[in-house]
């Protein structure tokens, strides 16, 4: 059986999983990546998981190739450069070093864009010429496809759009010392730092007030809001209504047909979609207004992501 | 002599040249789209003056075609739509009613687009597969090219920057009612919008203190910025600031080679162009620092806007 060994590289989780040409991922493993301060320990953990999932697989797996989603990952130089929510500083060589580990075909890219490749030939978007991926992790990455073509830009970093400004210079500062960025206010982490502005700005009871900044979990905030807790769904609803500005920016740029939301906060459900929704009709311009879906991934949820960083292999046998 | 109509028709002025297929206008010229209530006798105005440009030339003219650069323009279906500063409201059939007019090929798109695609033909774009036209007339309009090839969405309206909310939603209403819309901030109109945020900030002595809004013209501040009024000076500081703060924005969202300024406020010159170049370095994320150029058009200032809607039609001739 062929298979390529998709790999999503993330701020919290890593997560490898041997895919097939119609993107089903069949073994996966996950672990954490803050675990390993060294980047060299961290690529052997790659490899090893690779051979582990290989090895799980009863029929003859014959390996073809090997896709990387990483954030701020340069698909000219195969290098991940200056990421906000990785350990690792500076440039970091993950091809060159990977490939003294395992010869493969390889190819990385931004995790969101890899995402939209993944979606346009396993999931939702099929036959959309124009979208945009949103991942919302520890950070916020875009994908964004126009004319039937993913934009890589210039120099392979395009679709930045978690460091996009939102408040004329003037906000929350991004792990990039962006500030009034986006990703400082949608994201999972941006949520937990709006916890904080809703406990400051407001005198409700609250669970959170007993809870600190380091303890907070994106879940423990969703079951909160679900239960009532009155922070909480401010929070959620300050969350939405960010970022349904942004998403009418963005619609204002490329006029995609249609966004996909991925990552940890699409969990929360309709914490975040009914507002959303509402907000982001309320903010499209009039020529807009009716004709962008907002939707969720077309891929298994665990998996969207590695089959994303899949694709970037099958697309080239297609 | 083959040639081509190229017709611009901005919030102020509308324009129209009879273009060769390099791109150079051989007559022109101007009249102020205000002074047309009733659409249809702007229209006649429009068709007059290209018999009236074909005259004009000695040897004879065979006019190939007509292409039109109009604020909110669809190509898809050739209309203008709830374009915010022109006075024909709603949608209006402006291939159509041309058509009925002169009978021959036509295109029609937003105006920034159409000098994006002016640039890439005759100017200095010429082999860049990504840049970006910010046009800077009465609003703000733009013309983004990626892959190669003019980003027009889904339904044929992306690039309409000049509504992309730069306030969390709490800024400047632009004529569309998007609060805190870039064009409220950067365009001519905005230029005398923050001469009035800057008398009302400061207590600075000024030329201004003693002009209605509505007597406010932008060359004006221009040459009371050159002969060093205060106000005036904060008001381009702010301007390019602004203007810098979108660029690096921009920048995160397709990566391009270059922008390009285009339209009235760059005969202000070096009172924009300085301080943009230093606030958008400073604003630009760590990886496209020093990989993004901002330039002017590669063809002659007043003819570059009819140049770009004649572009429409001779791109296909080639």
């Amino acid at each position: 059986m062929d298979l390529v060994a998709g790999i999503d590289i993330g701020g919290t989780q890593t997560k490898i999983g041997l895919v097939d040409k119609k993107g089903v991922c069949h073994e996966k493993l996950f672990f954490r990546t803050q675990e390993f301060e060294n980047f060299d320990d961290f690529l052997d953990r790659i490899v090893g998981g690779i051979y582990e999932l290989k090895a799980k697989i009863k029929s003859p797996v014959n390996l073809i190739g090997c896709g990387i989603g990483a954030p701020n990952a340069s698909s000219r130089n195969g290098t991940i450069e200056n990421a906000a929510n990785l350990k690792w500083k500076g440039s970091v060589p993950l091809l060159e070093k990977l490939k003294q580990r395992i010869d493969l075909p390889m190819r990385i890219m931004n995790d969101a864009s890899a995402a939209a490749l993944g979606e346009m030939l396993f999931g939702n978007a099929k036959g959309m010429n124009d979208f945009i991926v949103i991942t919302l992790g520890t950070g916020l990455g875009a994908g964004i496809v126009a004319n039937g073509k993913l934009i890589e830009g210039y120099d392979g970093f395009a679709g930045e759009l978690g460091h996009v400004d939102m408040t004329l210079g003037d906000g929350r500062l991004t792990g990039l010392n962006v500030k009034g960025g986006l990703e400082a206010y949608v994201s999972a982490t941006g949520l937990k730092r709006t916890i904080l502005y809703m406990l400051c700005k407001y005198m409700d009871d609250s669970r959170f007030r007993d809870i600190a900044y380091n303890d907070l979990h994106g879940e423990d905030i969703t079951k909160a809001a679900e239960e009532g807790d009155p922070i909480a769904l401010k929070a959620f609803d300050y969350t939405a209504k960010t970022m349904a500005l942004a998403l009418a920016n963005f619609t204002a740029f490329t006029q995609p047909e249609a966004f996909f939301i991925m990552g940890g906060l699409v969990n929360s459900g309709k914490l975040i979609f009914d507002p959303l929704q509402t907000y982001f009709e309320e903010d499209l311009l009039e020529v807009y207004k009716g004709k962008v879906k907002i939707l969720t991934s077309g891929m298994e949820g665990k998996t969207a992501a590695i089959c994303g960083a899949a694709a970037l292999i099958w697309e080239g046998w297609r």
